[in-house]
């Protein structure tokens, strides 16, 4: 596998402006401003798009209209794969996406959003705001001119739906599955049939047999789409998106232009946002998640420990090709797996040691 | 059992004022507002004083000093325990604790902290913010004048530390052992001497042998007061706490005087520290568990299941007593039970799973 070539090609196209001081100027009348805040998601598209503009209405109250943050959804003001570079470039003053869409600017962006194998939620909010992670995701994103902040997340994704049992790991060979990012690239690894379709593309792909299957996000997103309609198997526990942490970008000259309250203001409207849609996906998915299973007769399955452990191994290759990328990647590679080393251990023997013991008492298993 | 009298005398004293709308003036000069916030914490104790202390240098930063939060730790303007009577009647504005140490008001103010077998952090957040939690926390806190807040949360608590093994349910009879609250109330049912301490007491009670043993918080917390110098065997999971969520309660006429931007800068710097001291105690308590390991020879040890499941019988009749309460106590209760069967079904085949699965790849087990 030449690995260069395929963290060059995972995320969106690198033929990038370079990195540009570019200071933005925000339209300002009468001592208010105007923010624009462009997403890669459809405008209110459920958790992830009406978080963005929880973030974005957050702003504008707690200023009282003085910064009014205005959402343009996907493609309203620009293709949402190009959200990045219209932020650099000063043509929006912020974005709200995931990182890992921007593997193409520099590969370790994924360890900023999530990557196979990795850390889950209340882990990745650890490592940022606790070890080390802002720091080095801040140098990350100045490179390109833009200050991130985490504003959101997913929790675990599912494994994704498929049209027939996967028992062995030969059942994965040829089988056409939709999946991006370094865990599409795991699966190929494994002979899977990778392919790449945006959300509103899936269904069409699932329902004609060009695809076989897909992932999306969990329960709560994949109900609305509507892929119990074709096909029945949905598998767990996802290994490729332990905790997608969703992002926002300022542009760094609109960033340093702000007072420190003001940036006081943006920064806790974006982590409340990213305490309250975790907490959104984690109320809605186990809702929804009944739904499937005790309406549409979707059948839950469990992936085999083989099946899974060759998953890990395929991604514990993939993800530490990101540290020979360049002397950054490295950095951010090890300071992340040295957290994910002490995390994980406490982890074991809290939240997961706690609820393996709860399941008996209150008869989950 | 007398679930009444236990629950009367479980919390804090009992014989309060009666809810009254006091209309609370906070000191106001040229436009600028002093809010007086009371702690349950000393200053700058770890965690818990320093998230209390962000969260009011947070409210100061996004106002520009309009509004200047001035923290009092405990007893530096009231008793600890009597922070919530001084905001109820406006002596202080806002306060700054643990809702169970208000259960001597209504036993169901355990419920926005935690309950033994209940909720884990992230649970906690989906019930308060997604799950019809905070409106029912809104209408008990306003029975005595006050605006409730999520503001931080320690993660699982570990079970505790113990002079000698726990190897039978027949060993925790007649040991005296220092847990409050419903946790204690359940180990009393199976033969435990439960004594009742004051952080800053535990440590001589141990030496002395006026206690068998105690649980404090986590590995951070519990690393500071030195517990390792005197008993070496360290039990998790902890079940008397599973994710205790840290409150700010704002006097009501101070609140409903405030802005709606005053209330959204508020609101979301509450939630902002709900989620940044969460992610404090899990970066660090991983990394003080290694310390108390590998430097100070702590055997860390897990109850068996046969004890796990004996504190899960007894938790569950202790916090089903709250039902009987009152009418909204029943409302309560009911609404966190049908939560819990939920977000647990969720947590099984999302984090639970998963991490369970990479502890494989990493080579955790």
């Amino acid at each position: 596998m030449d690995r260069r070539s395929f963290l060059k090609s995972a995320g969106v196209a690198a033929g990038a402006t370079a990195a540009s001081a570019t200071l933005a100027t925000p339209a300002i009348s009468q001592g208010n401003m105007e923010l624009k805040l462009v997403t890669t998601w459809p405008k209110n598209f459920p958790g992830l798009g009406t978080g963005a503009q929880r973030f974005a209405d957050k702003v504008t109250a707690a200023t009282d209209g003085r910064i009014t943050v205005k959402l343009f959804g996907a493609g309203e003001l620009v293709p949402p794969f190009e959200s990045f570079d219209a932020v650099q470039s000063g043509t929006a003053d912020m974005y709200h996406g995931a990182e890992y869409y921007w593997q193409g600017k520099h590969p370790a962006f994924a360890f900023f959003a999530a990557v196979p194998m990795g850390l889950t939620a209340p882990e990745q909010n650890a490592w940022v705001q606790w070890g080390g992670g802002q720091e080095l995701w801040d140098e990350l994103s100045a490179q390109f001119n833009i200050k991130p902040l985490q504003c959101g997340n997913t929790g675990v994704q599912m494994g994704g739906w498929f049209r027939n049992e996967i028992n062995t790991v030969e059942d994965l060979r040829g089988l056409k599955f939709r999946m991006p990012g370094l865990g599409g690239e795991a699966l190929r690894q494994l002979g899977v049939s990778v392919i790449n379709l945006p959300g509103g593309e899936i269904f069409q792909a699932l329902q004609s047999g060009a695809i076989d299957g897909t992932e999306w996000v969990g329960p709560w997103n994949d109900l609305a789409f509507g892929f119990y309609k074709i096909t029945k198997y949905y598998y767990y526990p996802g290994f490729h998106e332990p905790g997608p942490t969703l992002g926002v970008g300022i542009n760094k000259g609109v960033w340093d232009g702000l007072s420190a309250s003001d940036q006081a203001i943006i920064s806790s409207a974006a982590r409340d946002e990213n305490d309250n849609m975790y907490a959104e996906f984690m109320a809605k998915n186990g809702q929804a998640l009944s739904t499937l299973i005790n309406e549409h007769g979707v059948e839950l399955k469990r992936f085999s420990d083989e099946i899974f452990d060759a998953f890990g191994a395929a991604s514990e290759e993939v993800v530490a090709a990101v540290a020979d990328h360049d002397d950054l990647g490295k950095r951010i590679y090890d300071s992340y797996i040295k957290a994910r080393k002490d995390l994980a251990g406490w982890t074991d023997i809290s939240e997961q040691a706690y609820s393996l013991g709860r399941d008996r008492i209150i008869g989950k298993q």
